[in-house]
C-alpha cells in the first residue's frame, strides 16, 4: 500500500497515483529501449510518439477546433504575460485587461511594457471578491483583445459566464484548465501553466487561433514568436520533455474518465461539497467570495480568529491534510481541488472540518 | 541487471544510471512525505531543500565566485539568445558576436533584433571548422560584451583557449557546461541548457555577474529580467521543479567524482581515445575539424562514402550503439560524449569502429 497524503497545494499539486506509478515502472528503461525517456533525443521515435499523443489528446479533451494551434512552451504563464502583448498588439491597436486580482495585475503590468494597454474593469474597489458582468466591461475602439484571468488562484474567484463582447478574448486559464468547456469561437488565444490541472511544473500550453498567428508581430527573438513555435511543432529548441510526457498520460487518463464534461461535473461536485460544508457551518467557516463567482478549483475560507486558523492548519496537517494555508498575500485557508484531487480527499477534509468545529466550539 | 544501451545522442542524452535508479526509488513517495516531489509546492520545505542543494553544488562544482548569481530559467539557451541582448545592451552600446557556426548564428540573429550588433569574427569562409585566435577578433568601441559559443554541438568545434580581450565575455556553454574550468574574471555572463551535461530538458542555467545585473535594462516583462530572477532566487514563478531536482543530484554526483578537474580530465581522455581511433584509421574515418579546435563533447567524423556511413550507423545500432548520426544540416557521424557518458561506452564504440573497418575494407 502506497503512503499517500491529502495534498491541497495550489500548484504544483496532486497528480493521479496510477500515473505516478506508471512513470515509476518505466522510468529507468523506457519501453525496453535501454534508456530513460529523459535521456532520449527529442527527435527520436519514442519522444515523437509521446509528443504526438500529447497533442492529439489535448485537441480531443480540450475540444479544440482545427483552426487553433497547440503549443507547448516553457516559462509558464508568466512568460505569456509578455508574449501575448508582444505578439498580438500590432501597430495602432491597444489591448484591454480585466483586473481581477493578483494574477491579472501581473499580466497587466507586463503588457504595459509592450503596448497600449488599458483596464476595462477593475475589481480593486470590491477587493477582488467578484468578476465583472459583461456590461461592466468598458471596451474602447481598436482593441485587439480583451484579456481575462478565468480563475484567480489566490482570490478564489472565477468567471462563471464568459464575457459576451465583440472583441476577441485572451484568457489565462492556469488554474482552471481542463475543468470547463472553452467557447473557442470567442477566443484568439488561451494559455496556462500545466502545474495545476495537467502535470508537473515547467510548461505552459498555448492555444492560438491561426489567424492570430498570421497577423502577429514578427520582430521578436525566435523563442518569443508564436508563429515560429507553431511552424516548428513546439520543437524550435529542445522542448520540456518530462512535462510533455506526463501531460500525455494525464490527458489520456482524462479522456478515459469520460473527457471534459465528466471532469467539469466532478469538479463542480467536489467544490459544492466543500462550499456547502462552509456555508452550513453557521458562520464558523466563512468564504469571502460572492457566491456566483466562487472558484471550483481554489476554495478559500476563513475561521473566526487567526488563532483558530493556526490551530486548524496544524491539526489538519496532523490528520494528513496538508497545504491548506491561504496565499501569504491574503491569509486564511485555501483548499485547491484540481482535477486529479480525488473526491474522497475532499470528503476527508469536510469530515475534518466538522470534527474540528465540534471540538473547538465554545 | 538493467538493460542499458550506448546512447551517443547530442541531447537530451545519457544520464548516470545510479541517479535514474535513485529517482525511480523515491518517485511516488518522496522521503516518506506521501507525495511525489513533482506534486509538491515549490514553496514547501522539501523542494526548498532540493533548490538550495542545486544552487550550493552549482556554486561549488562550477567554482563560481561570490559576485555572480546563479539562475535557473526556462526556455533553454534559445530564450537566452533574446534575454542576453535585451538585458545587457544598454543605450549607446553595441555587442560583438563570434560567428562559429549553427548555434552562434542563431544567437546573432536574435540579438540583432534587440540591439546594435556586429560580427567580430566570421567562421563562414573556413566552413566553421575552427575557432578564431584572439588577435583575429575585431572589436569596436563601446562594445558591451563579446558573445562566443564555447562549443558548437553541430560542427564539433570548440574554443581551446578562451579569447583574451578587454571586453567582458558572454558565452553559450550549452554543450560543454561543467566539462572545463571557466575563467570567471573575463566573464559577465555564462549560459547554457542543462539537457546535455547536467540533466533533463527544460531548463537553462545562467551565471551573471552582479554588476551586470545592476546595470541592465529594466523595461522588460518580468520573466525576461535577470535582476528580478536574481532577487527572487529563480522563484519569480513556479520553477521547473523536475529539472532542478535531477540537476541537484547530478551536481552532487559530480562533486563526489572529484569535481571539475576530474571531469575535465575524464572528458579529455574519452575524446582523445575516440579521436586517436579516427586519426589512426589510415583515413578510413576522417574528422574534418582542425586538430586544436576539436570538441571534447561532440566528436564528428565521416566515412569514405555515404553508403558506408549508412551501413556504419545501421550496424552500430544493431550492436547497441545509437544516435551516432550527424546533424541533418552537416551529415556524417557524430558521437556526443558528455559528462555522464561512461568511458566504457566510448571503448565499445572504438572497438566497433575497428571491427567495422576490418570487415568493410576492400
Amino acid at each position: 500500500m502506497v503512503h499517500r497524503i491529502h495534498n491541497f497545494s495550489a500548484g504544483p499539486c496532486t497528480l493521479p497515483l496510477e500515473i505516478l506509478q506508471e512513470v515509476e515502472a518505466e522510468f529507468v528503461d523506457y519501453q525496453d529501449s535501454g534508456m530513460s525517456l529523459i535521456e532520449m533525443s527529442h527527435r527520436g521515435k519514442h519522444f515523437e510518439h509521446v509528443y504526438q499523443t500529447a497533442v492529439r489528446f489535448a485537441r480531443k479533451v480540450f475540444q479544440v477546433p482545427d483552426n487553433f494551434s497547440v503549443l507547448f512552451l516553457q516559462g509558464g504563464a508568466t512568460l505569456q504575460f509578455s508574449m501575448v502583448p508582444m505578439n498580438l498588439i500590432t501597430e495602432g491597436m491597444r489591448a484591454a485587461y480585466v483586473n481581477s486580482g493578483s494574477w491579472a495585475s501581473g499580466a497587466i503590468e507586463d503588457a504595459k511594457i509592450y503596448g497600449n494597454v488599458y483596464i476595462a474593469w477593475d475589481g480593486k474597489e470590491c477587493n477582488y471578491f467578484r468578476m465583472p458582468l459583461s456590461e461592466e466591461i468598458n471596451l474602447q475602439a481598436d482593441t485587439r483583445y480583451l484579456h481575462i484571468t478565468s480563475n484567480e488562484t489566490i482570490g478564489g474567484i472565477r468567471f462563471l459566464d464568459w464575457p459576451e463582447v465583440e472583441t476577441p478574448l485572451v484568457a489565462d486559464m492556469s488554474s482552471d484548465y481542463m475543468s470547463r468547456r472553452i467557447p473557442w469561437e470567442r477566443f484568439d488565444l488561451v494559455y496556462g501553466g500545466v502545474q495545476k490541472n495537467l502535470g508537473p511544473a515547467g510548461m505552459a500550453i498555448v492555444f492560438i487561433r491561426d489567424s492570430a498567428l498570421d497577423n502577429g508581430n514578427r520582430n521578436l527573438g525566435r523563442y518569443l514568436r508564436y508563429d515560429i513555435h507553431a511552424k516548428k511543432d513546439s520543437m524550435l529548441n529542445t522542448p520540456p520533455v518530462f512535462p510533455i510526457y506526463i501531460l500525455s498520460k494525464i490527458l489520456r487518463w482524462m479522456d478515459g474518465l469520460g473527457g471534459l464534461e465528466i471532469i467539469e461535473k466532478s469538479s463542480e461536485e467536489k467544490a459544492a461539497l466543500l462550499y456547502s460544508s462552509i456555508d452550513n457551518s453557521g458562520g464558523y467557516y466563512r468564504c469571502p467570495v460572492q457566491r456566483e463567482y466562487r472558484s471550483i478549483m481554489n476554495v478559500v475560507f476563513q475561521l473566526l480568529t487567526l488563532e483558530l486558523e493556526k490551530m486548524f492548519l496544524d491539526e489538519a496537517a496532523l490528520n494528513g491534510l496538508v497545504n491548506l494555508k491561504g496565499h501569504r498575500s491574503v491569509g486564511g485557508c485555501r483548499a485547491s481541488i484540481y482535477n486529479a484531487m480525488p473526491r474522497s480527499s475532499v470528503e476527508v477534509l469536510v469530515d475534518f472540518m466538522q470534527e474540528f468545529q465540534a471540538t473547538h466550539s465554545t
